[in-house]
Formats: structure tokens, C-alpha cells, sequence
């Protein structure tokens, strides 16, 4: 379908159909007729990408999620993708499946889409298409994560501030064995994380020995290994500290499992927070990230870059919503 | 950034530039080493666009959920993606929201993206950008749900089986009284699973009144809404089936904030299992698609219409995985 076949269903020369949808008015009414009908009836649409190519913007932006299957960066998704309608933008999402090939894979094809901007929340160590993302000069925001030696505008989440809430009130309540369900130090939120338990261990006075720590990948399955690993300890843990949510749901099973109850034996915290969390029999006392807010903030960021408005990066806080999994009162 | 940006660079003409861009053998050895460098450098790479243009194929395709955050459809998005992955296709996710409208933005966003194909888990009763995507010839495939009057091939759910297996499992356990949470009639699984639900319940001798059946719209406030009219009624039900995995998570708080316990108190079966409902406590009696296949089957389906290859509906069988929220026995 091109605008010669439209041009010869309204009997018209391509140069009058192509003025005519084009919106020039150097054309005559009944020309301009013929030619809307043709187009209508032929279902032509002109090219976004042949009219990039000459006015250099697609009015589409890419999302690179690092898990589309994680609620939260499910929340993210939809945040981002509404501040971008609000502004007559469309976005593109893509999953990297925290994977740092699949990341590369997908960097490559919003260039070659020609999206005018590209959102991420980053996988491993840096390099790879990141790199070539900043050779085209596409505009670029980080999400949630960032990568060292990137200067790119960043809207994260104040983990460091998060843990600390949740190690606070662990220990207000007595604990002083609490066990660390970590995520991997390729990212750079479990990197700031894990910090951050050391640093408020110390502060409060917590138990500090290496057994109390465990690393998973942001998946459920090592949530539940890791949570194997601390409860089979000399000295187990009477608290859990889970760094993601698909983590805290592995520590769930894994806690029933062994036939332990979560509230009344061992209690539990987990960073984000996700709908479900709240409707559990003990509900489940989370630190939550505003993901929604941290997806709407890093689109209007990412719009302040492409159209050339100063982007500083944003850190928002992080909230602890106390719930009977670590109070063990019972709900019923 | 252009090819000649990297002509200039590379100190020979366009046309040079570009023969060896496109690996066109008739250049010299040295030409091709300056282009490649000078390539590399300024971070020039072919505009898949304007590619598309002359080859037709952008090796992209559209994949539109009705809701990014509902797990079933970030399941099947998955699904989907890895399978395009496996045939050197990307695939570009958008998120209806559950709304018509947005719908349309977005299937409008694919058609100017020109993506070689779509598929869609389609809203509302057809029309739309849906018949603009059948005007461009856009190969378009539906999963999950389908609208009628499409000639479009699908990958979908055998909804009457899943409602029969659930129902059966119901009535084998003694339950007269089923409350059902169904989704909008406004969605084709929405009316099947009504009607299934209708026609298993007359199947079985159960009671079949009106007060029994409740709409909702697929989220959890609409599955709490609905659980609390039930709960309130003259003879309220013995036992709930929700018709996706939201409206559940809004069923099991609402039975829990009215103090009553899932499994002992009243019995409930979701359709749909996602990953938590299997830790919950008591775990989660589910009809369960396996919305990975769904996914991996619609893009398969949808690379077989791109090729030209025949492409027949499919539709695949639901799983009943009996857990303890509909047996009462305790995993403790």
C-alpha cells in the first residue's frame, strides 16, 4: 500500500495525492475529496518511519524492563507508559529478562526502531549496548538501577534509607538475629542493599556474623534456597529480611514448608511491596517503593532530555509499611 | 548521524561508503577498513527503518496485553517474547490497560512502528483500530481472547473446560451453593466462562440462583466488591470461584477481613495460577492455563502467518491443581 495507490484510486497524480495528505492547500476541494476517500477506503497511512527519517521524531519511547514477570517492575511499566500518553507519547516495552544479551538484543532494536528515547533499568556491569545507545546519542534514563561510569539522569529509590527502616524496626522489636536474603551484587541495587544491612546492623547492634547472609538473584526459587540456608544455621535467624518481593514470596514457601509460621516463629520484611502482600494470613510488612512514582518520574525525566530541559536525577524515599508478619499479631 | 557523517570521516564518497556498508564486495580492502573504523567511531548504524522501507521486513513485532500488571498476561508476554527471540524477532510490548481507547493508540503506534505483525489480547466488541489493522494486511494474531466477527486466527483457552473442572471438583466435595466471580461481558473469556459456569452448574444439580452470580472486571477491587455482595446474601454461597487470579486476591481479602477463613470457612478456586498462590496459607486451589504457552503458541502462530505458512486456531486445555484453599485440610 503507497500513496501511488491511492493516487490512482482517486485518479489524481501522486504529486497532488501527496499534497493532499500532506495537508498542503495548494489542491483543489474536490481533488482533496477523491484522495481522503481513496485513503480511507484503501487503509493507507503514511509512514512514521519515512516521516522520521526527515522530521527526526517517532513520538515513541523505548522501556527496557529487567523482569516483566516482577510485579514491580510491572507498576513501573504502567507509571512510565501513562506520563508518556499524558504527553502524546507511545512507549515501546521490551523485557531483558535479567539477562544482560537480551538487554543488548533489545537496546539495538529500539535503535533501529529509531525511538526518540530510551528508559532502562539496567542489567550487569555496564558496556555492551548501553555504550552504543550513547554513541547514537539517543536520549537515556536510568530506572530503579543505575550503571557506574554512566553520566545519565536516574530516578532510583533510597534503598539505603528503605533498609535501615526495615532493620530499625526489626530491632525495636527485639530481634537481634536477622537474616539477609540478598540480591546479586551485578546489580546495582543489591550492591547499595547489602551495604546498607551491614551499615544498619552496626548501628543498631545487631548480630553481625557472615552466616546471617545469603544472596539471591531477584527470582522466587532463591528466595526459597537462601531462606533454607539461614533457617539451617547454628543459630537460625528470628528475623528475615528479603531484598525484592519474588524473593519474599520463595522465603514464604519455604518457611511453611517447614512447617514454621511466619509472624508467630519467624518474622518477615520484604522490600516493594505488592498487592497480594497485603491479603496474606499474616499480611506481610514490606519497605515500599512508590514503583508507579518511580515510572511516571523517569518518563517526564526522559522528556526533559529529548526536549533539552535540564534532567537531574531523583532519588524518592522508601516507606515502611508495618503489617503482622513481623508483629506476629494474628489478624483473625 | 548519517552515512555521510562515516563517508567524511572515512575520507571516500557516499556511494563507497555505502557499498561496503552493505557489504557490497566491489571495494577495496583499505576503503573497507577506513569505512568500518570510521563506522564504529561515530556509532553509525543502518536505520532499520528506512531499511524496512526497501526489504519490508523490520524483524519486530507488536505484542498488545490487556493488563502488564495482571501476571497471566506478563506470562503470556514472556512466553511470547522468548519464542520471537528463538526466530531472531524482537518484540515490542504495549499494555491496553484494559481500556478501548488505549487500545487503539497502540495498535495505531505498531502499524506507524510497522511491525511485521501483531498479536493482541483484543477489548471491547471489535472495531476499532483492529479493522485498520486488517485494512494494511498487517498479519494479526489474538490470544486468550478473540471478538467476534474477526476472521483472525487464535490461540486461546478451552474456558468451557476449565469452569466444568472447577464446578466438578466443587460439587464432588459436597458444595450446592458456588458463588461466582465472573468477569465483563464486554471480553469473549468473560462471557465464555459465564456461560460455562451456567452450564456446568445446571450439569451438576447445583443451586442456580441469581444472587449467586456476581460481574466483575478483572481486578482485585472488583473480586472484593463482588465476594462481599455474596457473603451478604439471604443464603450465601458455600464456596467462590473467581474467574481470573486478581478478583481472587480481592475475594481472599475480603474473606478475611470479614474474620473468615479460606479453606475451613468457605471454599475458593481461581482461575488462573500465579506463583503465590501456590505459598499462601492455605495454598490456592486453581484452574490453571499455562499462559507460557500461550504466549510461545501466539507467536509461532503469528511468525506462520508473516512466512505465509498455514496458521490454524489452537485452543489448549486448563488444569485443575487441587491445593488446600477448597479441600479445608490444613498444610500444617
Amino acid at each position: 500500500m503507497t500513496i501511488r495507490d491511492v493516487a490512482a484510486l482517486a485518479g489524481v497524480s501522486v504529486g497532488t495525492a501527496s499534497r493532499v495528505l500532506s495537508g498542503n492547500s495548494a489542491t483543489s476541494p474536490a481533488a482533496r475529496e477523491r484522495v481522503r476517500v481513496a485513503a480511507e477506503k484503501l487503509g493507507y497511512r503514511p509512514d512514521a518511519r519515512a516521516r522520521a527519517l526527515r522530521s527526526t521524531r517517532s513520538h515513541a519511547v523505548g522501556l527496557l524492563v529487567s523482569d516483566v514477570r516482577n510485579p514491580f517492575f510491572a507498576d513501573i511499566a504502567h507509571g512510565a507508559e501513562q506520563a508518556a500518553l499524558a504527553s502524546s507519547y507511545v512507549t515501546l516495552l521490551a523485557n531483558a529478562n535479567e539477562d544482560t544479551a537480551q538487554q543488548d538484543t533489545y537496546l539495538e532494536a529500539f535503535l533501529t526502531q529509531r525511538v526518540d528515547g530510551i528508559i532502562v533499568a539496567p542489567q550487569g556491569e555496564g558496556g555492551g549496548n548501553l555504550r552504543a545507545v550513547e554513541r547514537a546519542r539517543t536520549p537515556l534514563v536510568f530506572v530503579d538501577r543505575t550503571v557506574d561510569g554512566f553520566d545519565v539522569p536516574s530516578v532510583t529509590a533510597d534503598n539505603a534509607q528503605g533498609i535501615e527502616l526495615a532493620v530499625a524496626h526489626l530491632a525495636a522489636l527485639g530481634h537481634t538475629r536477622v537474616g539477609y536474603i540478598g540480591g546479586p551484587s551485578s546489580v546495582s541495587t543489591g550492591r547499595a542493599r547489602h551495604e546498607a544491612y551491614l551499615a544498619a546492623v552496626a548501628r543498631h547492634g545487631l548480630d553481625d556474623d557472615a552466616e546471617l547472609v545469603t544472596v539471591g538473584d531477584f527470582r522466587s526459587a532463591s528466595g526459597a534456597a537462601a531462606t533454607a540456608k539461614l533457617l539451617a544455621g547454628r543459630r537460625p535467624p528470628t528475623a528475615l529480611l528479603a531484598a525484592d518481593s519474588l524473593m519474599a514470596v520463595g522465603a514464604l514457601g519455604e518457611v511453611r514448608r517447614q512447617g514454621r509460621r511466619i509472624g508467630a516463629d519467624v518474622a518477615l520484611v520484604a522490600l516493594d511491596d505488592i498487592e497480594l502482600f497485603r491479603e496474606l494470613d499474616p499480611p506481610l510488612t514490606v519497605v515500599a517503593h512508590d514503583a508507579r512514582a518511580l515510572g511516571e518520574r523517569a518518563m517526564r525525566l526522559l522528556l526533559d532530555v529529548i526536549d533539552g530541559r535540564p534532567a537531574a536525577s531523583q532519588v524518592l524515599p522508601m516507606r515502611l509499611v508495618v503489617r503482622e508478619s513481623s508483629t506476629g499479631r494474628s489478624g483473625r
